[in-house]
């Protein structure tokens, strides 16, 4: 039993490479390398283009060298690693503040530079995860997981979300969709899964993801408590919390900070509470009239993700759900606390973010940033987009793909993918790779904007091959190749046309691109009569300046 | 022979509704009006819902009271308008200087407040284009076009392209794009036809388009000239201007910015240059080393656009194409002659509105809009996307409706829509519609976040009917109400489901909104407990709190 399918799951023209570590000889980075043809000279020369890297978050699913099977997993990789840490640190930013650079710290390294540069280093990596800018979701129970980084001084990450419900889908549909999201670039993969089989499913999954998972864990508790909110327990909830870390779950989103006081203040709403989590939670309070025992039990709750390196992605249970309700008094009370929640997880050595919003206008959307990085102390930010209009459902991947990449931009470090199906129903597989898609964009748009290092390479190698008429190149260099070459084969399908200094947006006479070859060719014939004729005209002596910038 | 197809051509719960004008009682504007079910309160009662009215772009393709025959065109609603003129004033322009309101500035005021309030005044429409901070393009010669207006104080508006190529799609094609874009929503329409048939193609479309029609002369010119720029001349040129003009195209786009001077700057680009008429222009300068007759003849230009009403849009014929030649000193130059463009334009009376970028990284955005609107004295901006990253294809319309969104915000006018099939093909009907919604999207969230005073009711709307679990109102409100249907109902087809307190997503047990009901349930419960005892807790003084917000 196997995922792979040989011609869905294979890019092409790629191939999986391996780069190893310095430190650790046994950190073998995954990259996608994309084969490029030669760029054809005016003089008719052919001059090779080397290889571009991609950052690869498909796994061994993608490795040919690696057979899977689904029945056992993927190889723990980070297994000796683990064996091998100094005694009594767990967490990763326990090492970080002890000064140790893990292999997952080296590995990431290495992946987010992708082989352009070496401005990440392992230190850096260390630095960041120590500070708490930034987490490695990693459970010790989850070795099978490739590590990476969530943090503002990286690439953007996304997540897309998955999870079976009692209306529909199975656990092998859920595994597959894991995989196919890994393929197209999710960096973590939520199970949200409320339906039955939730324990089973989330072992198939952990067992075969290369990415870290996350979990609501409310949602199996609330399950076992036969649906009904006001019997939840803490007992319960403890119970479902060690199950789960023990099973390796890499994160947990916690609505710790829906406070009994908050509650209220959702009540003038024009969509109240729309966080699932937070409904319970705001049940479950109403119910007893208690305060939220997520919140009174919470240093219970740090020691035992301490315990096995769950990293805290402190949930906000209170999100607007659509535009009038975006920023408002219930929101930004739990942002407050989520921030008090973060200090005291991190005194027990817990890797923290924060979550955040859901539907804001974009005029608004800044002023989150601003308050998250101030009020948690700069912990990590990772957001449900934000969705910028409340007015096209089907689209939401769009609406929310607007709000994300500007706040990936302002400082969020992860952003949770929304699919076309947001409000509307339950992702298939064509939904989660659109959403994933989509998501992309906006964290490459981000990253782009924000400036890491290794980012802009990308842009300037698929736009190189688009200048120069090298149709396969910019294909394959596309984050999804396959839907730019069947776009391209609608209205020019031959094999000629892929060779072709045209297009058939305008046809061979009216091409830009092929006109602009012509207009540098007369340039260079221009300038080389008036360098011959020993002059000087503007047109050279602009060129030079040019040349200079 | 009729465009109109009884299912594809009609939105459900929807009719179209006509608002009189005051001073002009045969001003009739059309909305599209939404019928909306009631509200079932918590006891049980029905509340009506007042029907909820959209602008409309469709023309009179979609009102049931006309029978539109393509052979013989919309009927000329502003004929009677024209003629009835005071003497010697002809452009928009010319008028709003006069101190003249004139029918279409009443007409889009009316459609710009869309029933919700008259923040916007035919004063106001007059005032914005006398001062050349917006423009209304309406030649004489297409009196069946229902008038709307490109400026930052009004609604972000939307641009779609059309035309044939050589390569490939007909005459008939082109005209149901036109129909089709317009349907869901395109304000203008550009026809950038550059294969056989240009002018009849266009002849059927400006007679059946009820939005302003744009092209790019040049494209004709060239295909008269035999296809080689070099044997473009003035006199080829003029007479295709008057020849469109006459014809009754709404706006021009003028690529008079892009001189000798400026193409020597574009020869270390990644991407060179990437406007087809860009292109043109400067192989022709090229080619006889002269400065571009566009530019030297702009006056002559300016005369001919008069005398019609054209309006100009000035192309940005060196705008960047890709992130890599972003905000550089080649666009930039180009932008500032624009300015000196827009300036002279005025002189003659004439309405301008200038061309943007192109590709864009989100953070050099804004430096676009601020330099634009500096340059060219706060003349209305119409950009391309701006496409946020090269990395893409096949998914142009969302790396692009990133940055339109941002720079409708920041205050673009006018986006021109890019279609999934960018740099790849000609977009199909699918594609349109899929570059459209983006588009509106785009503009929408734009609205939002400038403030537009009518723009946030139709999210309130929407968002209302969410929470309440009135599904039908929620696809109906959608900007695309049958692919919101569809997607709901790939889950839960039933019809009980589109009553149902909850969706797929989480199943009954689990919905948030359905709990949040309980909650508010609960809250009520409570507060009128404390009530009765005359006792008040923070829950009750909450709420009240909130209720003064």
């Amino acid at each position: 039993m196997s995922i792979k399918q040989p011609d869905v799951y294979r890019f092409p023209a790629s191939r999986k490479v391996h780069v190893s570590g310095r430190i650790y000889p046994d950190v073998r980075v995954p990259l996608r390398e994309i084969r490029l043809s030669p760029t054809r000279t005016a003089d008719g020369l052919l001059h090779e283009n080397a290889p571009f890297r991609v950052y690869d978050t498909s796994g061994a699913h993608t490795d040919p060298a690696v057979q899977v099977d689904l029945r056992r997993g993927l190889p723990p990789l980070r297994k000796p690693w683990i064996r091998s840490r100094p005694h009594g640190l767990i967490t990763q930013r326990q090492l970080a503040r002890a000064g140790v650079v893990t292999p997952e710290m080296e590995f990431i390294a290495i992946r987010e530079n992708q082989g352009r540069g070496e401005a990440i280093t392992p230190e850096l990596v260390r630095r960041e995860v120590a500070s708490g800018r930034a987490v490695i979701p990693a459970n010790v129970n989850h070795p099978e997981s490739e590590p990476m980084i969530i943090g503002r001084r990286f690439l953007v990450k996304i997540n897309a979300n998955i999870g079976s419900s009692a209306v529909a889908s199975s656990m092998e549909d859920e595994v597959e969709k894991m995989t196919w999201a890994t393929l197209w670039g999710a960096d973590t993969v939520m199970d949200l899964s409320t339906g039955s089989n939730i324990r089973e499913t989330r072992e198939w999954i952990l067992r075969n993801s290369p990415v870290p998972i996350g979990t609501v864990p409310i949602y199996e508790a609330l399950e076992k408590a036969g649906g009904r909110a006001e019997d939840l327990t803490w007992e319960l909830y403890r119970d479902t919390l060690i199950e789960q870390a023990e099973q390796g779950v890499d994160y947990f989103t916690i609505h710790a900070g829906v406070l009994l006081s908050y509650i209220p203040l959702t009540a003038g709403r024009t969509t109240g509470i729309v966080s699932r989590g937070g409904s319970i939670i705001a049940k479950w309070c109403l119910a007893h009239h208690e305060e939220n025992f997520l919140y009174t039990r919470f240093r219970e709750i740090c020691e035992i993700a301490a315990a096995y390196d769950v990293t805290f992605s402190l949930g906000d249970g209170l999100r607007p759900g659509s535009i009038a309700d975006a920023n408002d008094e219930a929101q930004l009370a739990e942002l407050k606390t989520q921030g008090e929640l973060t200090r005291i997880a991190w005194e027990y050595g817990c890797q923290v973010m924060n979550e955040g919003p859901g539907h804001v206008p974009m005029h608004l959307i800044k002023e989150n940033m601003d308050k998250q990085l101030a009020w948690c102390d700069e912990a990590p930010f990772y957001t449900l987009g934000p969705l910028t209009t409340d007015i096209a459902p089907g689209y939401d991947h769009i609406t929310s793909a607007i709000g994300a990449a500007m706040i990936g931009w302002y400082g969020a470090a992860m952003l949770c993918y929304v699919t076309p199906k947001e409000h509307l129903g339950l992702p298939d597989k064509r939904d989660v790779k659109d959403g994933v898609i989509a998501y992309k964009i906006a964290a490459h748009a981000a990253d782009l904007a924000k400036g890491h290092p290794a980012a802009r390479a990308w842009d300037d190698a698929l736009s190189r091959a688009r200048f120069e008429f090298r149709w396969e190149d910019q294909f394959n260099l596309a984050l999804d190749p396959k839907t730019a070459r069947a776009f391209h084969d609608e209205t020019l399908p031959t094999e000629g046309a892929k060779t072709a200094h045209f297009c058939s947006m305008c046809g061979p006479k009216f091409c830009s691109m092929k006109i602009n070859e012509e207009v540098r060719d007369g340039m260079k014939k221009k300038s080389a009569e008036f360098q011959d004729g020993g002059g000087k005209l503007y047109v050279a002596a602009a060129r030079e300046e040019a040349a200079h910038e």
